[in-house]
Parts: structure tokens; sequence; C-alpha cells
């Protein structure tokens, strides 16, 4: 016998976007982090302050190809009065013996390569013959060509001042240093530095696994033959894509039956890789709305045998809610099974269940994986339209529209079945819940779908 | 013997950045269309147009859970005087067989469902009392709870004009329409439509594959100890990163010794999974520059035995240049192997290797995509800085920032070795070639790294 207080069904009142999205981001709280490899954590939020364990450089070391040489031995340098150096080897990069370079002499020295004990500078290769005694040159020879050159004289015909073409130890990071401050995003710059200060793993909060299923008696996989009331799934592909799109790792579950005990089997099935469940369909007042029935029922179940504490997550159970929201009216939200995995259960429409997934499931997404952006950007747009866009009084209504330089034109009707407009779009027009009548001209809320 | 004519090194002369970039997109072309099921074709470009073969919806459906009538019995009905109308049934989404509704009859429908022959219009479960005699409801009762609902009496407190409520077959696309045309991207939206219209699988440019190559004896992976001399091969991180954000699937090969032969098996090893290769490291002008050295040799080989007319594709064999830019001055670009596989050689400073890879290989990379936006997003911006910028005279310079608001600020300095400062920006500065200084408050250009 269960001894939790019966959860609020909340089918009694209307709730707002922002009470039902403030519910899902108070309960969803980011994942676990775990320790990845570098290219696995591409995307991803690293967990703790990154420091800097060696200098870079670790080593002073030539920015050019040329010759390390004291600079008091090319002072006064010109290509009429050349400096005439012996050349006593190759300094390349990776090398860890190095040569030393005494009075009189230079180092030929590749880019990347340590400064050899001695030298004080570096000139590059087209100040000098490159050690073929016919003036200056482009570039230096490859030594497996002409591996004598890393011997006999060179001409050096400029100058140079201490350090110059010279990288400092230290002069990238030093040790010690805050490389990457907790919170980041790495992006391949942030990868180079990682990869650079020699972190091949790193802690972040990994990619959350969300399953995406679409139910309904009438879902016909595509490429299937259509019979009479079918039609083909779509939502499950839409919402399985923007999932991969959002940031997550996304398992599709097409076309689940209109049936309560088929539907609890399912979702208790794929709990073991969901860090999130989304659903489509069955969440309305109709009698077959066996989402609503199954999840419900789902809920009490898990309740029973360890209390209503609710410490380790959310209460569990999933409530169902009319939201003042068009499309997207019906709407569930709350947690199944012994992991309390959060559960959204959208409508069916296709067109509702998309405008659902961008306002709430993305972010859901987000938080999971520890980002602070978890919205779609949103701006302000002029409405390019012929005639005034019409919304039900009391419900914010999201309009699709195709969004371009501060102008936004409406694209389709508001049907939420009208999936050909919703293709054609790249925006969603926000109108809020106290207006009933937008005229062409007027400044709108745009939030764009990028 | 070859009788292919020597082909100019490029060498002589310094090309500009647009020179070498519009060589690039000249000779890389789209990828051959391939059938991919349509989750696998998510972020693809479309070949052929798509034509609707069914209309959507495919039949007249319900947009609301409620009952199925003829317009003249429930005309004038109101609270006071409901409409009595006996139930004949249920009509569940996904049905086939489909129940008459006579004169005096109602049928419960549920959203989705096809409207039954004789029902002219559908008056919504709010405007009824549901069966249960007890005043309007806000939803109907599940069928598993209560079964009997489908039959018996229902009142109807609300008149309803002809085909409210009622979706009508193809009200969102029609058979023969168009549905996607050639060249879009496949985002969720349109995933959604081609699901819809019962496409499962769609002929799109697959993504292509990049083999990342790092060069360099100096090179260690992450992870590893570094002894004198070396350095962390970050190069191959960064850049198989930022191949996979532009859309490629990329291969990582870190660290490949310089050494000519290693080198070139190692390219020719890697072909079979390469639809274009990247390589850093070891294109400038010193006496280990093994890439230079290794890949012209390549070139040369290739091109004996099948003359030079170049009809299949680029003329084989890889061309080093000096660019006019900072960082970046030396690249190479050609195509290498059977296929003659584009091949860009980037420099091996790890600023320079990425700045590079983001005006030149993102290009390609989005060219064989078959996309057409296939360059970052530049803008104008006023430049926040202390002091004035300086840039050589005669190079293009790109130097790291940080954008925000119509403003860009520095971060670090020229150097092409300050990985660190390249982890803080998210913007390039573009100083023109004949701009030696520019000022605080300026404006300049920027590219947005997204």
């Amino acid at each position: 016998m269960s001894n939790a207080a019966p959860r609020t069904t909340g089918q009694d009142r209307l709730w707002s976007v922002d009470e039902h999205l403030e519910d899902i981001l108070a309960t969803v709280r980011p994942l676990e982090p775990i320790e990845l490899q570098l290219l696995d954590a591409q995307g991803c939020v690293l967990v703790d302050d990154v420091m800097v364990p060696v200098s870079l450089p670790p080593f002073d070391n030539s920015s050019m190809d040329g010759y390390a040489v004291r600079v008091a031995d090319v002072t006064g340098a010109s290509e009429a009065r050349p400096a005439v150096l012996d050349v006593v080897g190759d300094v390349a990069a990776g090398q860890s013996e190095l040569l030393h370079v005494g009075p009189g002499q230079a180092a030929r020295i590749m880019t990347g390569a340590p400064l050899p004990p001695g030298a004080e500078t570096v000139v590059p290769v087209e100040w000098t013959d490159g050690g073929l005694g016919e003036g200056p040159v482009t570039g230096m020879r490859a030594r497996a060509q002409a591996p004598d050159l890393a011997e006999g004289q060179v001409r050096v015909y400029r100058p140079a001042e201490a350090r110059a073409h010279v990288r400092a130890a230290g002069s990238d990071v030093r040790e010690g240093d805050l490389a990457l401050a907790a919170g980041t995003v790495l992006g391949p710059p942030q990868i180079a530095l990682l990869a650079a200060i020699g972190r091949g793993t790193v802690r972040v909060r990994p990619r959350p696994r969300v399953v995406v299923m679409s139910t309904g008696s009438e879902l016909v996989q595509p490429d299937e033959q259509l019979t009479g009331g079918q039609i083909y799934d779509s939502n499950s592909f839409a919402l399985t894509a923007a999932a991969r799109d959002a940031g997550a790792i996304a398992y599709r579950v097409g076309a689940v039956a209109d049936e309560a005990e088929t539907l609890r089997s399912t979702i208790e099935d794929q709990l073991v890789r969901a860090d999130l469940m989304v659903t489509t369909g069955g969440v309305s007042v109709g009698a077959y709305d066996v989402v609503k029935e199954a999840l419900t029922s789902l809920g009490e179940e898990d309740a029973e045998g360890d209390g209503d504490e609710g410490e380790q997550g959310p209460a569990r159970g999933v409530d169902f809610r009319k939201l003042a929201m068009q499309p997207g009216k019906p709407q569930g939200f709350g947690s199944v099974g012994p992991d309390r995995t959060p559960l959204l259960a959208l409508p069916g429409n296709p067109v509702s269940s998309y405008v659902s997934f961008e306002l709430f499931v993305r972010p859901a997404i987000r938080t999971l994986m520890g980002l602070t952006a978890v919205h779609r950007p949103r701006t302000r747009a002029t409405l390019t339209t012929g005639k005034a866009l019409t919304s039900p009084k009391g419900r914010r209504q999201f309009l699709r529209g195709t969004y371009a330089d501060g102008t936004v034109t409406p694209v389709g009707g508001a049907g939420s079945h009208l999936v050909a407009a919703l293709a054609r779009a790249d925006a969603l027009i926000v109108v809020p819940e106290d207006v009933e009548s937008v005229e062409p001209g007027a400044e709108v809320e745009v939030v764009l779908l990028g």
C-alpha cells in the first residue's frame, strides 16, 4: 500500500507556457559527469576548471626556418658585407640533443625547434644565402636532397636583435594558469588547447540519451502502404532529428499502438537506455488517449514501496495538463521508473509536437548537458503579411514564419496538421495571451529555429 | 615515362587568399548522391525535387475529440435546450471500418479519426455532456474505464456549422505538389514532411569522409610524457573536431614522423577512407618539411601511366604556395591517389592551421556536401582595443577576437603559437593587405566562428 499523497492531476486549471517550462527546468538536473576522450567530449560542457600542467611552449623555440646565431656575430651584416659563419649542424623540431653555438658559428634551425645553447637569436633563411654562396634564397633545400648544407658556411645579410624570431617558453600559457574554466563548452579551439597542454581525456557532462516514442494506432511507417484511416508516422523521425540537433544521442521508437499495456511495457523496456523519455500523442481528452492512462498508472505503481520523499529526484508520476498555448494545449510532464527518468508527453499533431519540442524538450536536453544557453535565440521583427493575424484570447500562439533581416512573414495557417508549411519555416511568431489580433507592420517577438 | 607537363610549383609568386580559395572551390566537386534512410540524411542536401505522392491529410478527419453529427441535428442547440442524439459507437484514429451516422445519431470521434459517412460536422466533447447526463464535461472518459459511453445518448449544448473541426483531405499538401526542392538542407521539419508523405529513404549527397593527419617528429600524444624538444599534438584533435563541426565524418591520424617514406605510405593507406585529405605541418621552407617532399613525388608518381587530360577530376599532384596571409603563409593544395582525392596541406602552427581550416577546408567540406552556404558568416564590427593593431603590408591578417553586439575585441597577439588566446576567441578580425594599422574605434570586417 502506498502512503503517497495523490498527485494533483493539474487538469482543473490552465497552465501558462512559462509555468510549465519552469516546472520542467526546476526538475531536470544536469547529468553526472564522466571522463571522456577529447574528441568524444566535443560539444560537451567542462565540469572542472582545467589548469595548465606545463608551460607552453615548454622551451624557447624558433618561429622561422633559419639560423640560430649570436647577436654580436651578425651585428652590422648587409648584402654588401655579409657575416660569414660556420654551420655546426641542424636543429630540427623534436630534437632533444642540441648543438652548442659558439662565437662565429650558426646552427641551421627549423620552425618549432628548440633554440640551442649559446645561440641568442634566429635569422630567417631568407636573410641568408642558405649556405649556397649565391645570394639571398627563398627557402632551405630539403635535407634529403642536400645533406651537406647542414655544414659548411652561411652568409647572413641582415642583423638580428636578441631573441628575434624566438617564441619564449611560457609565452602562450604558464604552468598553473587557468586553461579553461568549468562550464566551458568544448569546441575545436578549446579541444586544441586541451590537447596542447597534454590532456587526452577530460571530465564533462555526457550527451543525454533520449528515447523518442510516437504513439497512435493510425500510424504507419514510411515506405509501407497506407490503408483507410491511416497516416504516416512523422513525429518519431522529426523529434529524433530535433533531439540530435539539440545535442542528444537519440533513439527512435516508432508508432506504438494505442493500448495501455503495450505502451507501458514499451516504456519500461526503453528506460534502460534513456536519460529522458519523449512521447507524442495520446495526451488529449479522447477516450483512446492511452499515454495518459498508461503513464498515470505507471507513476502510481512506481510510487509504491519506497515512500514519497523524493530526495533522489522529482516526485514520480506524470502530470497531464492543459496549457494556455496554441498549438500544444495538452502536455504531460513527470518522471517514470526506478531512476525517476524525466518524461515529456507531447501532443500528437505534427506541428504541435514540434513546437512543444522546441519550447520544452530542447531546453530540458540542454539542461541535462549542463549548458546555460538552453533556449533558442529570440528577437523582435516587423510582421510582413497581407492581413492581420488572429489569435485566440488567453492563449499564447506560436505561428510558423520565415525570418530575414528584421522582418518575419507567416507561412501556412494556424492548423497544427500543416507539416508542409512547417518545413518552409525557420522561425516561430509569438502572439501573447492578451493579444487577439496583430496588424501588418507591427513588431512581434520571434523564436529563431536556426 | 610521363608525358605530363611539369606542374607549376607556384613558389615564385605570392598567391592572394582569394586566389587560393578560388582554386580550391573550382576544383572540389560535390560528392555523388546516395540513397539514405531518413535519419541518416539529417543535415544533408537533397539531390532531387521530391513530389507529394498522396495528399495530406489523406482523408477528412476530426481536429478535436468530440462527436460527429449532422448539422441539422444540432442547429439551435443550447444548454437550456440541448440536442439529444443516439450514440452509435466510436471512431478512433486509425480505424478503417466506419460507422454510418444517420439523422438523430452521433458517433464519438477522436482527434485524427476519419469523419464517418453521413456526418457533416464535429462538436467538441466540451460542448456536450460526454454521455454522462450531468452537464458540460472537460474531456472524455477513457474507454478502458467506461466502455459503455460508446453507446447510449449524448446531449449537445451548442450548434456547429458544416465541416467545423474537420481537417479537409489535401489541406496540408496535395498529390503532385512539390514537397521539397532539390538543394534543400534536411533539418527536423523537412524530415517531418518527408516522413509524413511516406518517404523512408531519400537521395542526398553524403557527408564527406575527411582524414586529418598531423605531421612532425616533435609531436607527442596527449597523456604521454614530454621529453626535450617535444610538444603535444593538438592540430589533429582540433581539425578533426572542426571537420565534424563543418559536417564531415572525420578520422584522426596523429603525429606522423617527418620522414617522407612514412608519410607517403600513411597517406596512401588512408586514401581508401578519404573524400578529402588534410595534413598539417611540413609545408614551409625548412630542410625537414617532408610533407612538401612526399606529396610532390606522390603527385608525380600518380601522374604516370594515364596521361594528364584531367577529365576525371583535378590535375594530380600537390602545389605548394606562399599566400599573402598571416598566419598561414605556406599552403599546399592538389589531389593524390587513383581517385584524385583532394588534399589540403596546412601549416603546422596551431593557430595557422586552425585559421587555414576555417578559411579553406571548411568551404571545401561544405562544397563536397553540395551546400551553397559554404563560408562562415561575416559582419562589420567596431574595433574595441587600447592601442592600434599593426599588420604587415601586403598580407591579409586574421587576428583572433571576441565579438559581441557589433564590437570586436582582440584576444592575445598575432603569434601563431598562441593556442590559449584562440580558445577564448569566437571571431577572426580581418585586416586587409593594404592596411598596416587599424585605430581603436575603426570599423573592421569580422569572420564569426559560431
